[in-house]
């Protein structure tokens, strides 16, 4: 058995007070013990200085797309989709999903994220990479039927075969889910079937429900009835549900989502950057719905660095509802922890014994994260991913001490760069 | 003459298109080169790989407040100010606001930031700790008259002579203006002295304007006029007043300060925190306002990385006119260069023949910033202040690769520390 002691750190269980100088014992994948008690091991980490912590959890994630990161900002969301990102994608090869995925991972390993709920296309290329990378994450083919009975055949075959293929591979680090695109894109009878083969597969769906204004306006126009209230009718909505987004809500609404159990994602970088709108997020975890943190894709975040998602979250609704006591700090924390694992379904998000030994280091010593009034407050209002130091997942250090150890980063940095480069050229070959 | 060459870099001038592989010459403390043609030089600094561009401004600042990072936070606006941050600032000493202004030089000069404006108490402390960093800062000693006209008077006196003793200290990094707090904490007789000494002087003035509902309210029940037509009757709104925050402004008011080419500092961050509102930004930049970005001072942030400053101040605007146009990322960058250089009165902002040499060197070649399709965007959306390798000041070369050069790093950590907890000693004495 592998053991690693993690010693001398203040550690933030999110499952009770924390501990100073305290002490976490990982086996093989597992933490075993957590208090103050130093233990035997055979690799001892010294987070003197540091806080220990569950790992982040993105919730809402397109990994491949940081190749799009800077491609097209500031644009209108038509023209962006439209004449930007959808003609790229066109040109996207499994390769490119590779690389673009292990670039997510590199960039999510050094900024503290153990795991994230992915979904895009050239799944088996994006599988392939979160193996080799060593993070935990919960995969969907996405399935974007557009009311084309044989398109969503094919999809709904592909996402059947991904999800069957990949679950619980890599030892469990990989789990997968159906990933019906929304319910504006897709019919309702796809998303019956959808849910049918769900139901029969003991499988979950992650779904984007409601991110713009123009969604909820179709809805209405086209079935009399928000997406809600279709997905509802459906029987969609239950706790295997992540729904990611959730804007246009009415408080309806947020009544049915909470009594479902349904798994909520705020992306608050994301729908400011492309002006989507402000998710009702107090109101929802007033009415004891279960909301997690994502970053969304690449091309409109710009950024995989869930401490400046969990800054922005705590920020916005704070200005929001003109209250600046809404989502404090701890709150934050334990959605981005305790909240985003039980939406991916991970033995996870709490530092105690029997969890997955998903686990972070970050270094709390430096002028930007002075004095040490409150570190959790630290954690929320002053940190960045570059503040984490070591990350560890499923047991495994992944970095340590900024180095990573699962990866050559060189080699993945050059990688996706070249990737990019020969992505562009080809849809500007296309354009000419 | 000391000479420094920064060769290879991706430069941006914001004085026209960047420059690929351009060069950048300094002559003691001023620019003298920009272009492509190699020159001599006694200091070669290689930018292979990064961004050069001119110093980011930060244009409103408390940096004493430091030492409450943390200290209370997400707590309602009136406990938060009068149950934690006054009964500590009453306990504040000088030698505390030098410590935790050596912290914010620190934290400012290793996340690019060249230049601020302040605005605090024991302003000596402060200039001395601008002084040692290396820094350069538009300082002010804040006047809170609170309708008492002696104290009106002591505040004033003490204003003056601070504004006259460090006016163009320290080889010129060093400027001064006057402090008025605001106008619904100062006097309209008080103001009107202000604005007097400030003319005869040709001082600024730097001065807090609706930054909240509350000031609004009180403004209209006093005056029955908003803070804008109550400063603009007493003729204080100019050119040489830099005015934090103006949320609460009426679409005349916005009219108002553009024509008198008052200098604006938009602080979303802590207009966020504080849940005090969101200002009109867009609507001043259309109406030809010069708006620079601040972060306010760390208890209501927590941070003093302009680089959070400029998403946040990107994506607010964005969701808030529901329009993902609003503030692009160039517009962001000029208003942290160009705008707050033009706001404290500093011929920088600009990488061109005859400005201060206040410039950054900005590492692009990390997983997060990768690919480079767009150098602008991943400076507004995706680096953080850790992103910077180097920064320069008056020609100097305050920090390099990472190490500090002005001062010692862990002396003024260990310093600033060991304050913050006498502080919190002190207070927690008083209130026992």
């Amino acid at each position: 058995m592998s053991h690693i002691l993690i010693k001398n750190g203040y550690v933030i269980t999110m499952d009770g007070p924390p501990i100073r100088d305290g002490v976490v014992l990982i086996e093989d994948n597992k933490i075993t013990y957590v208090g103050k008690e130093t233990q035997q091991a055979e690799q001892i980490i010294d987070a003197n200085g540091c806080v220990v912590m569950p790992g982040l959890v993105n919730a809402h994630n397109h990994a491949g797309m940081t190749l799009f990161r800077g491609y097209a900002d500031d644009l209108p969301l038509k023209e962006w989709l439209e004449e930007h990102i959808w003609p790229a994608e066109a040109k996207l090869t499994g390769e490119d999903v590779y690389c673009g995925t292990l670039l997510a991972c590199l960039e999510m390993i050094r900024s503290g994220t153990t795991a994230f709920a992915d979904m895009y296309f050239y799944m088996d290329q994006a599988a392939r990479a979160v193996e080799e990378s060593g993070l935990r994450a919960s995969l969907s083919h996405g399935m974007i039927e557009l009311f084309d009975e044989a398109k969503g055949d094919t999809d709904l075959k592909e996402g059947i075969r991904f999800a069957k293929q990949w679950n619980n591979a890599a030892d469990g680090r990989i789990t997968t889910m159906y990933g019906p695109h929304a319910p504006n894109t897709c019919s309702r009878e796809f998303l019956a079937k959808v849910k049918e083969q769900a139901e029969a597969d003991n499988i979950g769906m992650h779904i984007h429900v409601l991110e713009t204004k123009a969604e909820l306006l179709e809805m209405k126009e086209k079935y009399s009835m928000c997406s809600i209230h279709l997905l509802d009718g459906i029987g969609i909505l239950g706790p295997g549900v992540l729904a990611a987004h959730c804007i246009w809500l009415s408080s309806g609404d947020i009544d049915i989502l909470a009594e479902r159990g349904v798994n909520i994602v705020h992306c608050p970088v994301s729908n400011m950057k492309l002006a989507s709108g402000i998710a009702p997020i107090p109101e929802l975890l007033s009415s004891g719905a279960n909301v997690a943190l994502g970053t969304d894709g690449c091309a409109s975040n710009n950024s995989l660095d869930m401490f400046g998602e969990m800054k922005t979250a705590a920020l916005l609704h704070k200005v929001n509802s003109l209250d600046p006591t809404a989502l404090p700090a701890h709150q934050i924390l334990k959605m981005t922890t305790v909240n985003g694992a039980k939406a991916l379904k991970i033995p996870a998000g709490q530092l105690k014994p029997g969890m997955l030994a998903d686990i972070i280091i970050v270094d709390m010593q430096k002028p930007h994260l002075l004095p040490n009034h409150d570190l959790e407050s630290h954690l929320v209002y002053a940190a960045r991913g570059s503040d984490v130091r070591t990350t560890i997942v499923d047991g495994k250090v992944l970095m340590e001490d900024g180095i990573i150890k699962s990866m050559d980063q060189e080699k993945v940095m050059e990688q996706a760069a070249f990737a990019a480069e020969k992505l562009i050229q080809r849809v500007k070959e296309q354009s000419n």
